[in-house]
């Protein structure tokens, strides 16, 4: 099953532009042969935007969903994107997957990082759902998410075969770290797949760090973005390719 | 505090020539000015000694024991010894650490690797029981313990400045990766310094991937083997140096 990343430099704060980054990305990676695109945290709006986001957030069934299942239907492939989700009262830094017709999936961020999150969002309960795609189960987390182990396992031990994360890594100097080293090792100490889709480029907040990449159950990268510009990555998402891997590395039923 | 670790060829079965192998690498760690040092796995009697260990396994207050504190005492510096301890009828895949005349600490491996291990040792019991040393609290694991985040996490919640896990790391497709991501990053999302004590060589069983290292809490290596070589590599474990990590990387705080 091939998967697309969208590393996206959003505008942040123009919803109208980074759907428009969407869908330009979303036509290339149907082209390119993926049933299934990720794009960054908060790409609708753009992660850095600020308080425009308490202006800019929708509820799960407003217009940019309904952009993005348009789109979805349109060139025939999933796709995951991070947006603003307003629920009453309360905003989530939440991810949408839309699939043509289907109902949309869900999941709103559980562990939000820093002053600037927690100024604008609410945090997500923990939650284990997947989703079933091209015989595949999907989990679903956003950026420091996946930086807990906890996380990954609780997913790993529902019987994830892929999870997807949708980030904004910020430049510095534990960020290559964090995408070199601590999402290959969630992928290989739960012997699945991680997609870690994250942004370029840089806006008045933040500068990002790129490296967006695929990574399969033995830690090794099947698509990596070499640095912070723009991209579309694939990668060829297929378990039965790591059968010995799993086979030497019996985490979950050795736990 | 500057610590050791003493990557060994051991000769798998002969307690004799692996205690001077110790005690060779001891007086080189206290002439470097190391407080502890820290060898592999199964140390003692070689890791791949196989049903030797059956009759070569003793109590944690025999005489091979009673010989690493004599040592301990004669050098100066704490050390801390992969064995096989004889508990009755049971056979537990342990280390000690002695410190001159003080009680030693016992630690028995939790989570053995493969059908090799089980045949030969029972598990130990989850515990997380640290030692106070040098101002630091020291936290233990053996080898395939240190691949399950759980195991570090528990030894973190409970206050660990630095984990200690002799190892015997076989070459293999997926030993690289383990050394030099897996090991990094107990310790990047702990916060804590980690000391991989691995062999080298090769016995009847096993060749051993080498590569021990000692890493701190922003996930790089303090001291490194590049090899399978025998060695003594030197670390300084100094918290206060990592504070900008630990304020960065809040991963306990916001769990």
């Amino acid at each position: 099953m091939r998967i697309a990343i969208c590393q996206m430099e959003a505008l942040a704060g123009d919803v109208a532009v980074n759907l428009r980054l969407i869908e330009a990305a979303a036509e290339r990676a149907a082209a390119g042969g993926a049933r299934l695109m990720v794009a960054p945290e908060l790409a609708v709006t753009g992660y850095g935007a600020g308080e425009a986001i308490r202006r800019l957030a929708e509820p799960a069934d407003g217009p940019q969903v309904r952009r993005l299942q348009a789109l979805s239907k349109t060139q025939g492939l999933a796709i995951v994107a991070g947006f603003a989700e307003r629920a009453g009262e309360m905003i989530f830094n939440s991810l949408v997957m839309v699939e043509g017709e289907a109902e949309p999936t869900v999941y709103r961020k559980t562990h939000l990082y820093g002053d600037y999150e927690r100024a604008l969002f609410k945090p997500g309960q923990l939650q284990s759902a997947l989703r079933d795609f091209q015989g595949l189960k999907l989990g679903f987390l956003i950026c420091y998410d996946v930086e807990f182990p906890e996380n990954l396992r609780r997913l790993a031990r529902a019987g994830a075969d892929l999870v997807l994360v949708p980030t904004a890594l910020p430049q510095g100097p534990f960020a290559p770290f964090i995408a070199t080293s601590v999402v290959p090792v969630r992928a290989f100490e739960n012997q699945l797949f991680v997609v870690y889709a994250n942004h370029g480029g840089r806006d008045e907040n933040f500068a990002y760090a790129g490296l967006s990449r695929a990574v399969g159950p033995d830690g090794l990268c099947l698509a990596a973005a070499a640095d912070d510009k723009a991209a579309l990555l694939f990668a060829d998402i297929e378990p039965a390719a790591f059968e010995a891997s799993r086979r030497a590395n019996t985490y979950l039923a050795d736990l």
